[in-house]
C-alpha cells in the first residue's frame, strides 16, 4: 500500500487489481485487492471506481483477470459480457473491452492472460502519459503565479494518470505557478468536496472548498485568475459539455474578464457533432437533489430539476488543453 | 392546528404561543404550543423559529408571556435578558424587545401582561400588513405570466406574514401572473429545498427545486423571466446584501438580460451606510460546507470558504419592492 503522502486510484500488482474504494472517501481510505472479475464488476457498479478514462483501464484489467485461471473463449465472453453491462453508458469502458477482445482473438489461449495484462498495462500507461501531456500543455494558462478555481473531479480518481484539469493544476503547482485553488463542492454529488479536496490535499496544493454559489464573490473581489475544468464531450466547434455548474462558471468568467479553460484528452472531442446543440443532456433522478448520501433535505413529492451536464459555448472558452496542444479559438476540430 | 392545506409559522392563541418547529421540516410538520419564556428562548436558540422579522414577533410574544404569572419588574428584566441573549446579532429581535420594555414601563404592573400581548399582536399584524403591501408593490415586476427564480427562504417561515420575495410570488400566483417557480436549494443550509419548497407546495404554486449551480442552464435556455429575492441589508445607494449565491444570480441576470429584483421591508434599508462596501460579510464555520445536514462530505481538516452573505451592486438591481413602492434605479434612500 502506498504511504500516506501518496495515493493511487488503480494499480496492477502481483497479478491482482488494487484500487481505492472511492465510495468510502473522504472519511475512509480503503484499498481493495482482488483478482475476481465478478468483484471488479461490482466495484464498477457500486462506483467504487469511476471516471470515464479510469473505467476503461479497470475494464481492461478486469477482462485480463477473467482469463487468469481459465483462458478459454467461453471465459473471455463471460468476462466481456459481465463487465460491459456494468455501466451501459460508459463509452470508454466499452471501447477498452472491445479492443481487449480483439487482442484476445489475435493470439492463442496459452498466453492470453499475459497478453491481456500487457494490453491493459499499455492502456494504463498511455492514459497516464496523456494526462502528463495535458498538464504540460496547460501550463501556458498560467501567465503568473495564479489562483485557480475548478469544478467537479478530474484527477487520479477519474483517470488512469494525474487527470485532466487536475493534471494542469498539479503541473502548475510543481512549477511554482499555482498560488491557491478553490474547489467547488459540485452539487448534487459533491465530487469536489469529497474527491477533489482529497486529491489537492494529497498533492500538497493549498486550497479551500466552497459551496458552488459562493464562487461569484471570489470573482467579484478579483481573487480568481483563471478557471480550468474537464469536459465530457467537445463538439467540432469547441462547445463543451461538462458537469452541471460549468456553464455558470463560464458566465462568471465572461462577466468578470477571467479566462475560462477546458482540459481534456482528444478522445473527448467528438468531431462528428458540429456544435453543442447536438449534445443531449442527461436528466438525472431528482432524488440526487432531494437527498444526500441518504440524508433527506426536501420532500420526496417535490419536483427537482437535475440536469447532469451543461454545455458551455466555445466563445466563452479561452483555450482547450489536450495531449497534443493548448488549442485556441476559433476551434475547428476535425474527424 | 391548521388544516393540511394551510400552515402558519407563529400564532398567539389561548394565551399561548404556537409555532411550527422549522428544524423538523420538511420531513415532519410539528407545531409546538407553550407559554414558557424559557422554552421560547430555547426555540430561538435551536432555530426552531428563525428569520429576522419573525424573531421580532416571537421575542415580543415571549416577553409578554414572561409576565403572565408574574408581572413584576424583576420578571420583565429576566424575560428581556433571557430573550435578547438568544441571538446576539438579530437586530429585529433586540429592536422588538427594546420597544416591548418601553411599553412595559409606560403603565402599571396590573395590566402589563394584557398590554404586552396587545403590543406583540400589533407588531405581528404590522409585519403581516407590510408583507401584504410588498407583495402588491412587487406585482409590477410581472409584465406577463412569468417563470420566476428565487433563492433562500423569504416566506411565512421567515416573517410575521406572507414574506418578502415570497409574498411577491404568492400575490402574482393569486393574480394569475405566475407560471412557475424555480427555487434554488441554497447551500450550505438548504433553506430553499427545506423551507421554500414547503411554502410553495402549501401555497399551490407549481415549482421545482434545483442545485444552485443548475440555474445558469435555465437562463441559457431562456426559461427565466425574472429573479426575485429578499435582502438582509440595503445601503443608501441600493447595494443589497443577501444570502450567499444572490450575487451569482444577479450576474446571470445581467449576462442573459433578465431583470433581477429585491423585495424587502424599508426596515432593511440602512441609509446610514452609503454603499455595499461598508457592509461587513460574516464568514461562517466551514463545517456548514463540509457537512450536509450532519452527514460528512469533506475532511474536517480541509479549509472551507463560507461567507454567509454577498453584496449585489445597485446597478444590477432592476427594482426594490418595499411596503411603500417598487423603487426603481437610481436608488437614493434617505435616513
Amino acid at each position: 500500500m502506498p504511504a500516506r503522502e501518496d495515493y493511487f486510484a488503480v494499480m496492477f500488482e502481483n497479478d491482482k487489481l488494487v484500487y481505492l474504494d472511492q465510495t468510502k472517501l473522504p472519511t475512509e481510505e480503503e484499498y481493495v485487492e482482488t483478482d475476481d472479475v465478478e468483484r471488479i464488476a461490482e466495484a464498477i457498479e457500486r462506483l467504487e471506481v469511476r471516471g470515464a478514462p479510469q473505467l476503461g483501464v479497470v475494464g481492461a484489467y478486469g477482462f485480463a483477470l477473467g482469463l487468469k485461471r481459465d483462458p478459454s473463449n467461453a471465459a473471455a465472453e463471460r468476462a466481456y459480457r459481465r463487465l460491459v453491462e456494468t455501466r451501459p453508458t460508459a463509452v470508454n469502458l466499452k471501447w477498452a473491452l472491445d479492443r481487449a477482445m480483439e487482442e484476445y482473438r489475435r493470439g492463442s489461449e496459452d498466453d492470453a492472460y499475459d497478453r491481456l495484462v500487457a494490453f491493459a498495462a499499455a492502456l494504463h500507461r498511455d492514459d497516464a502519459e496523456k494526462c502528463r501531456r495535458i498538464g504540460e500543455n496547460g501550463l501556458a494558462m498560467f501567465k503568473k503565479r495564479s489562483t485557480a478555481l475548478t469544478h467537479c473531479n478530474t484527477g487520479k480518481l477519474a483517470t488512469g494518470g494525474d487527470g485532466t484539469a487536475f493534471s494542469v493544476l498539479k503541473t502548475a503547482h510543481e512549477r511554482g505557478m499555482l498560488k491557491y485553488v478553490y474547489a467547488d463542492e459540485t452539487r448534487p454529488l459533491l465530487q469536489g468536496s469529497r474527491l477533489t479536496a482529497y486529491e489537492l490535499d494529497k498533492s500538497g496544493v493549498p486550497f479551500s472548498i466552497l459551496a458552488d454559489n459562493a464562487a461569484a464573490t471570489l470573482f467579484q473581489r478579483g481573487e480568481i485568475d483563471l478557471v480550468v475544468v474537464g469536459a465530457d464531450r467537445i463538439a467540432a466547434n469547441g462547445d463543451a459539455a461538462n458537469k452541471i455548474g460549468t456553464y455558470n462558471l463560464a458566465v462568471l468568467c465572461a462577466y468578470h474578464d477571467v479566462p475560462f479553460y477546458i482540459a481534456a484528452p482528444t478522445s473527448t472531442i467528438d468531431a462528428s457533432i458540429a456544435s453543442g446543440e447536438e449534445i443531449p443532456i442527461e436528466r438525472r433522478d431528482g432524488e440526487e437533489v432531494r437527498t444526500f448520501r441518504g440524508t433527506r433535505v426536501a420532500d420526496k413529492r417535490h419536483d427537482a430539476y437535475n440536469p447532469a451536464f451543461d454545455v458551455t459555448p466555445a466563445e466563452l472558452i479561452a483555450g482547450i488543453a489536450t495531449e497534443r496542444a493548448l488549442h485556441e479559438p476559433p476551434y475547428r476540430f476535425e474527424r
